[in-house]
């Protein structure tokens, strides 16, 4: 089955958020089979959502919309769609009655214009929104079917997965299923070059690259009248690519870097601390986005200030005045250093610049060391990131925490 | 003058990579006075392509591209624009040599297929890529106008302001001009209710309220001839609303609350440091994303083990013990603590349960503790964040996070 996104919103529109609802959805629905060949994004306008809803229509039979269900005088989505299927709109009590609890239970009064939010189109399926206000609907002629979810994204995603996916499923047929291996270490042009051979004949299933930051991902993608056939097709292609690339694979159907560091910690009891001066806590937050990290995570701790690495890391003034902060010297003390006052068993460090000022000729914007200590002693790899522009910052600090998750997945793999 | 964006590339079809650039091009387009009416994302596939370009340019005169530039052979971008425009390919000398320069300098082997990014088509205006690999490109007959922009979005947005705002400024008539108003701590229905009369009347310049986690940003756009007029239109309106929401105010065309506070520590010379448990490291990584953070940013530890929050904090053993690491008494010493430390002028702290394990019946996941250490005393803050549901953990932590930066600046602008 095929469908189409259209998220609604004149603040997508404008660039003011960026659209993550059309991701997750794309993603979500690949998972149960269904193809999205277009996405689309048109502002809080009746008359240009009605038109994009009549040219999604035109190609497929399912449309899944975001946003626009909200309270204000431009949130119009629920109105036009339900004008596609001339269908009249009542006010749902039930869906009256859950606003009226949400405002309860956060203590804040309920403004008027939020029973807007229970106008229902006749004939829909409701879907109750637990996480906030504006319920989600599926409008269906028997032929084509819209299903409206709300803008924010946390209150979409819950509603389809708890409920959208069981709606979904019922109309759903064929099965695409896709796996994804994901690359450190390599650029996509060599995983290209590399994988050549076994792309030319893929046809079923297919073998797609792309590129993330530092990173290389491989989509593997089947199509099959079940989820086993597609993954019986899937694997042994997954076995060739891992005999290919082996060493730069960090996971298979992973979200990224830290996710695979922290539950291989969690299986294997082993426990990290993290001391960070040009990534400035970006690999502390890491590590603690993923649930379950405080068995492992001990500490992180965020060392600008030369006397904050004396201080809190241990590090030797001589070592600063020697070597300066930004040395291989400073980075193996920061890592040992927080290792010791941690008590874990891996340290991390990071020290470099991440501009756009303080580069030298010696070191300049971009130039990272990363240490690793663990029982089997201190290593430093010295980077040299970033295009060399001044504005890089971001992208050398977000590398260079790639960088030291990657180099920790190594450690842990090899000593542990 | 009114354009479409169009973002091709499986990946983004497929939700495997969020849409940043549809975001970045709007913003940066309507800054120079060209609305965009609708935005579409496409999958490396010539003759989706191909009609997604020809209803878009039913539409509009201008049209922007980004991705499909690449060397591999599921790039189309530029094969599918010289179709429409009926052009034909040749091989770029200089791009040629661009692109061997680039691979030279970061020291890897260029592969044959990265000639393929040199092939431009004939009349087309070329955007050198000094961050990267693919030329941009622009190709118009005089009435349509394509500009097509490599997918990496470092490289697309270093581009974009470089070559191809000069080039468009060019071709735009009227100017469209947008402030924001960015307000924390009030919910978006609230500020609609409240800007009613206001917002009512409102053609030139229009408000348009949205939500993005735990804010509401206001959005004032005028049309004018010019850019100072339609400023000169704007400005009014700001007053009025800053008169009615005054203490939900902390920016006004500003990105972020980090970049407030960073901006506003620097200018008065005042430093902070973060003692974090619950929002992981979050808060020093927000902070020190901002280029000069490192003038007044001392220090930041992520303290989630309570033996590390005695040891870098001097929490006292007795106070985690009779209250527990999640009390008010452990977020006040955690803040003072920090502060002392580091020698720093303001201290900031979070303890709380962002789950999803861990609440209990009085203290639920949600529960955060965000504490401040000044000169003027130390104060902290219960919060409940989230709705209470097992998904909301980095919800929690962005909410708590911002709650934290939001009271450091409160505290910046009341005691120093």
């Amino acid at each position: 089955m095929d469908a189409e996104i259209i998220c609604v919103g004149t603040e997508l529109l404008l660039g003011d958020i960026v659209n993550t609802n059309a991701a997750f959805l794309a993603r979500e629905l690949a998972n149960i089979g269904i193809n999205v060949y277009f996405q689309s994004v048109v502002g809080d306008n009746q008359k240009r959502l009605s038109a994009a809803l009549s040219t999604a229509f035109s190609r497929v039979d399912l449309v899944l919309l975001t946003g626009g269900l909200g309270p204000t005088y431009d949130d119009l989505t629920k109105e036009t769609v339900a004008k596609y299927f001339n269908r009249q709109m009542y006010m749902d009590e039930t869906s009256l009655n859950k606003i009226r609890g949400f405002f309860a239970s956060i203590q804040k009064p309920m403004t008027k214009n939020n029973e807007k939010q229970a106008q229902i189109p006749e004939g829909a399926v409701i879907f109750p929104n637990e996480w906030g206000t504006a319920p989600g609907i599926a409008l269906s002629d028997g032929k084509k079917t819209a299903v409206m979810l709300p803008g924010p994204p946390h209150e979409m995603m819950s509603m389809f997965n708890t409920f959208v996916v069981p709606y979904l499923l019922n109309l759903s047929d064929k099965k695409i299923i896709s796996r994804t291996i994901n690359l450190f270490g390599i650029g996509e042009s060599n995983v290209e070059d590399m994988l050549k051979p076994l792309m030319a004949f893929a046809e079923n299933p297919t073998i797609a690259p792309y590129a993330k930051v530092g990173e290389v991902i491989l989509r593997i993608t089947a199509q099959a009248p079940t989820r086993n056939d597609a993954i019986l097709l899937i694997d042994p292609v997954i076995s060739q690519i891992t005999d290919l690339l082996g060493p730069y694979i960090y996971g298979i159907d992973v979200p990224n870097i830290q996710y695979v560091l922290v539950k291989e910690l969690i299986a294997r009891n082993i426990k990290i601390s993290v001391a960070e001066s040009c990534t400035g806590g970006l690999i502390s937050e890491q590590v603690t986005q993923i649930p379950g990290a405080s068995a492992i995570f001990e500490c992180g701790v965020c060392a600008y200030a030369n006397d904050i690495k004396r201080k809190l890391l241990n590090v030797q003034e001589a070592t600063l005045e020697k070597y300066g902060a930004v040395s291989e010297q400073t980075a193996m003390e920061m890592a040992s250093g927080v290792r010791d006052v941690a008590g874990s068993d891996i340290g991390i460090s990071t020290t470099g610049i991440a501009g756009p000022g303080g580069g030298t000729e010696l070191k300049p914007v971009g130039t990272v060391f990363v240490g690793i200590s663990s029982k089997a002693g201190c290593s430093v790899h010295r980077l040299k990131l970033g295009s060399g522009k001044s504005d890089d910052r971001e992208r050398i600090r977000i590398l260079a925490a790639k960088h030291a998750l990657f180099k920790a997945l190594k450690t842990l793999h090899e000593v542990y």
